[in-house]
């Protein structure tokens, strides 16, 4: 498989659209460095800082690998520095230095950078924060984004079907991620999910909570938590033998070419119990409800209160949306990043518009039951949605532990 | 398994040894957010803000999770916040507000979160990076967390003893790493290796490449590269079948409990071109010579100019630490990140001390042939060094593929 390089009328389209807005709201030029903010606007990850004038071509000025760079970007100004000093010289050379209005990304950048920026770089200006600019623009996506969260999308349905093989009586929780995760891995994940608000974590592959882990919270702001390994990174999978009866929630972020894909469904060896059958069926029923809103023009915020609005009235509205630390929103949109624009959440007035794509997840955490839940992926278009994630939403309980077991349950 | 907690002693020690530079470098406090510097000062990962001052408690603002934060974390003084305006009432209330010299890490925090920092809730304070002497603190290793270390390499060495199974001929690169860095997710990895110095990246569990992939060179700072699944993270593993007489570089960060082993071997299906084995075998000739030096009181880089020093009269010192984009060191210390201190870089004037944990990975990268060398991770004693991890050096080039074939080959 040869690698699929971002095309340059995408590079292009993506630089115009940003353009446009700092011409809107006055900024000279903006400078970025953070690697998925860089492999939106340039097509590589490769170890640089972009400066994106208001008018005229973008520069990327790469410490390492300039030849990756080259290879990877179809920008036409990409030139090597050596060191901070000779990105000074080429910044003023290249008759950038004088810009008065710099935007950069305050939200990632670390503050040793900005003061560089600031005080070395651009010594005359006045800087801003450009986050919010570059989520809207990169929360619309083209056709050729939703074709890669679309594979991102199919890997996770594939992985999703290998399940029932895998899911054998007394296998450990953290023996099973790992065999999901080799799944993805295998099929071009690139190991790990970009998240922007992470304060130095990453996210793993998978999150898959097995019965009362699943109502363990955790520091990021999602439903559900879990263990996790150590305190270290104390989030999704821990060491716990799966037992028959347990809801087994597979939440998985599919990654195709660097675009995410995020699906959640529950597996079962033998019968849930009926109380958690019936959580789940609410949350199908919910998931149902929402996708009779989802189309261009609705409010996000709208979204979240038709699902509070419809869960006041069910046993489990204690259980929505997480226990005794609940999350105010039920869905988040994706690509690059895990955490994107629109956020389906609490009085976020932001508008759903066609190209929009996001996760949707109504769960219940339920206190040493676990968790159960349904969440998928969708596309907003011109009049409604497509749903990219295709595995039917029931329990899975039929056919577990009847295939192969491709490992021995640990110890 | 059951999880692994800090030692409430571990935890003491490490700050009364941050307050003592402190007291000597003029500090009031430190303030902490950064998810490597929290889990080392408090035991746990969770979202919070750490408040050091120079004598007396810590106090960890918890947003959440708090209750893990208590169950994790042997602190004392671990309070609930709900937001930034609670934040800034309590540590009015806990008398730190006044702190006249504030001490974070420049290098890691949002420039945003800085700003809060010293415009809300530091208002009156002059502030300054202990980036550095968190780092200085971090060098020294306990014999606890030596241990964990020990840990990880133990886990690595298991799954190096695994790969002739592994490696069959005509397997696709990324699904061998992904078999491998199964058994490593499987033994406890967090799924993702910490680095300081990652702009918005995290490292996957391995780095394995394979013939000419590993002269590939990329955006980090390390001697070999490699093509990556993606643009979107150009390093690592790609797709590439692995035929006979390559070199196989397994390069594998293992992670036990949050902390870090690194160890490199070569494996090749059948016998490796004998220009190949002649540079691996001086590679080995280089770690032996070094071991020669390591102890304490050595000076980093003088490390560093042994190896330049052995290499001038070696027919590959055009292909040592890199080819066309070299780096300029042979080792670095790890811990809870894959790149603390002590640098073994050029011109490093840092004295190695007992307790310092370091990998050292002389290498060569060959254009169009690939990358040889050894990696292997060390403990700095009190007169010499002991080695952690374990597996012979030698090209394993013997009963490759003789063993089962846990996957089949891709496509």
């Amino acid at each position: 498989m040869t690698q699929l390089f971002t095309p340059k009328t995408e590079i292009q389209n993506r630089i115009n659209r940003f353009q446009e807005l700092m011409e809107e709201k006055g900024g000279d030029l903006a400078i970025i460095r953070h690697s998925a903010d860089l492999y939106y606007f340039t097509g590589t990850v490769q170890d640089g800082h972009l400066i994106i004038p208001v008018k005229g071509d973008p520069c990327f000025y790469v410490w390492r690998s300039s030849r990756r760079a080259e290879e990877e970007s179809p920008l036409n100004n990409i030139k090597r520095i050596k060191n901070f000093t000779h990105l000074i010289e080429l910044v003023k050379k290249d008759g950038f230095a004088e810009a008065q209005e710099v935007w950069t990304t305050f939200d990632v950048i670390p503050h040793s950078l900005f003061s560089f920026y600031s005080k070395k770089l651009f010594s005359n200006a006045n800087f801003s924060d450009c986050t919010h600019y570059i989520r809207t623009v990169r929360a619309i996506k083209s056709p050729w984004e939703i074709e890669q969260i679309r594979m991102a999308c199919r890997v996770i349905d594939a992985a999703m079907s290998e399940i029932p093989a895998l899911l054998t009586p007394g296998i450990d929780e953290l023996e099973f991620a790992a065999c999901i995760e080799a799944i993805l891995r295998k099929n071009g994940h690139q190991g790990f999910l970009r998240m922007r608000v992470a304060q130095g974590n990453a996210l793993s592959m998978s999150q898959i909570l097995t019965g009362a882990n699943g109502a363990i919270s955790s520091f990021t702001l999602t439903p559900a938590g879990g263990p996790g390994v150590s305190p270290s990174f104390g989030m999704g999978s821990g060491h716990r033998i799966i037992g028959p009866g347990e809801p087994v929630s597979v939440d998985l972020g599919g990654c195709f070419n660097g675009y995410l894909g995020d699906e959640t469904r529950i597996f079962s060896i033998g019968a849930l119990p009926d109380t958690l059958e019936r959580g789940l069926d609410t949350m199908i029923e919910l998931m149902e409800r929402l996708e009779a809103e989802l189309c261009p023009g609705v409010v996000a915020g709208v979204l979240y209160q038709i699902s509070i609005d419809f869960m006041k009235s069910s046993p489990f509205f204690e259980n929505f949306m997480g226990c005794d630390e609940k999350v105010q929103f039920i869905g988040h949109g994706l690509g690059i990043e895990i955490d994107e624009y629109p956020f389906i959440s609490r009085d976020n007035q932001m508008i759903l518009k066609p190209g929009m794509v996001l996760a949707l997840e109504p769960k219940l955490v339920l206190p040493g039951l676990g968790l159960v839940g349904v969440e998928d992926t969708f596309v907003v278009t011109e009049d409604g949605f497509e749903r990219l994630t295709e595995t039917q939403r029931k329990v899975t309980s039929q056919g577990i532990g009847k295939g192969h077991a491709v490992y021995e349950a640990h110890q």
